[in-house]
């Protein structure tokens, strides 16, 4: 195909193109450079346009758009919630995203974003442990071990060396089935009897629990000095996993404010408690972990910046990967004014 | 393909695809169908979930997305402006969309739009017109013969019997090109020096330039009484094309005020204008034509629940259509907790 007439078509990465270049990679190698792409971005932070995400909410369930900008790309990514969808046999979360050239607006890249995602919010959660958990950490406390958390487990193990993990889920179904996994992937694994029993020795707690409703996950009395705290499950307005004692006790990072004050855990809190944005930390204007005893909390709700930092990434793979699939997306007619013209000749 | 499996696909409607349903119909079957699914929308104008579309700023354009949606679908689409794209045998406007099940967030189908994008703002600006026009109207003025002025006039005839187009352009190219595709449709077409020329005769004048600056195009001795202005080119902010004081003497129609009072010719008037909304008078809630020379103006911007309204008629006749494209575009796995497992059995 000669170079103009390319000017119609978008690659694409269909899901199966994207379990071929996870498992081209394998995992840890990809979350490990997915993370480098993050952090990246997350330096340069200020220099992106930047929205809360647009949502749409319904009786069962959201969904949203979540765009943002640099000064050469543009990204938005489609992604839903619903948790009544595993019954029927649906994901929760499904997502797809496209990558596009500011100076023409042009797209350049569409992307199925459901693994992508999952890839992208267990690198965003070992970035943030990178910086925030205790340096010793050897042992995580997964609660919650639906599609989410082997993700997790990968990306600590890959940024962090975490390798021994202690699930708990409320469905012993969902922990046979990510402790199988796991087990595979060479993890010292404990499945555990309840949240309590999760947590015992771990220094990094990961809560990834799907319920839309405010939940109380974690309570109080099991967090102790020197703790670092992933929460990752509560992510839209009346969703939330910890107790707000916590919260009161822990120094809290977040990903952008105006989202996270609606969406996080802090939604249970006055809008000006205090709270970090991370990527002060990962640009090196805020201190990582402050002390030994320090209670750090990753209060992640997801934010379009490592939707941007995930399409890049796979873009720039994509390049040196023979035979991804093009869409015949965008109208080129030989005159661009005459776009009436091309469906008269198409006749 | 089984049912189940079919949980991860996405049909997909081409830019060759797209064309050979308009062809199949006709342009003129297609945007009179289209023209009732919009009037079928804006007569449940009430009961969508609407916001002003998401717009992504830099110095060549403009990226939008514009999302909608109503109890069992949302739409969105993904649209630029980028006027100097031309240059380099571009689209000014390219876009495609995105139906979904809002009961389960999951898509249902995936569509160019630069094409549709097209009919859908010629079959508004019809619909428009039907209800403001004067109704003995037979010739319309086209200023700015670009992309959009075919399918403007295909809608005037098929929607009101508008055969008559005097055309103007800046440059005389466009118009040529512009006459040239309409004269082969069986209009009676005279291709004008200048505005001034164009409007003589004309009960409609239809708009539709493309600089990304406050222009006039139109001023304000060229408008007569009982005359019906089309303005669609003036749509965001910085860009109009109506003299201010055509606008203080003419009974103003909008879609969104909230996204028109920011991107239409209104920006150039106080905030607190008095506007219509178009959907009212669709809907019989407000009057259409007042009065042999009432000067009524349709200060179009586009608004999400067309594209909303053009997907949904897309799906229903892509429904009809055997052989549309599918996407692998959403993960299914067998376990829909176990996303991780379907990359570790793919590998």
């Amino acid at each position: 195909m000669s170079a103009p007439a390319a000017l119609n078509v978008v690659p694409f990465v269909s899901v199966d193109t994207m379990m071929k270049l996870i498992n081209r990679h394998g995992a840890e190698r990809f979350l490990t450079e997915l993370a480098a792409y993050i952090e990246e971005d997350f330096r340069r932070w200020e220099s992106f346009q930047k929205t809360a995400r647009v949502a749409a909410h319904s009786p069962d369930g959201v969904i949203e758009l979540m765009p943002a900008s640099h000064d050469t790309l543009y990204a938005f990514k489609y992604v839903n919630g619903h948790p009544k969808n595993t019954r029927s046999g649906r994901q929760t979360v499904t997502a797809f995203g496209l990558l596009a050239d500011v100076a023409t607006g042009y797209p350049i890249l569409l992307s199925e974003m459901t693994l992508l995602t999952a890839m992208r919010t267990a690198a965003t959660s070992a970035v943030a442990a990178k910086y925030l958990a205790p340096p010793a950490a050897r042992t995580m406390a997964l609660i919650g071990n639906g599609a989410q958390s082997e993700f997790q487990a990968l990306a600590f193990r890959a940024l962090l060396g975490i390798d021994r993990l202690r699930l708990y889920d409320i469905d012993p179904a969902a922990t046979r089935k990510c402790a199988a996994n796991l087990a595979r992937l060479g993890f010292d694994v404990t499945a555990c009897a309840g949240v309590a029993e999760a947590v015992q020795g771990a220094q990094i707690v990961t809560t990834a629990t799907a319920d839309k409703q405010c939940a109380t996950i974690l309570s109080d009395n099991l967090v102790g000095a020197g703790m670092h705290i992933n929460a990752i499950g509560g992510d839209c307005p009346g969703k939330t996993e910890l107790h707000r004692d916590i919260l009161l006790r822990a120094r809290i990072l977040v990903e952008y404010p105006p989202q996270t004050r609606v969406e996080g855990e802090i939604q249970q809190l006055p809008p000006d408690h205090p709270v970090e944005e991370l990527w002060r930390v990962i640009a090196g204007q805020a201190p990582g972990r402050r002390g030994a005893s320090e209670i750090t909390l990753f209060d992640s709700v997801g934010f379009a910046i490592e939707d941007f930092s995930a399409l890049r990434y796979v873009r720039d793979q994509v390049l040196l990967m023979p035979g991804v699939e093009k869409l015949d997306m965008l109208a080129d007619p030989d005159d661009p004014r005459d776009l009436f013209g091309m469906i008269l000749r198409a006749a």
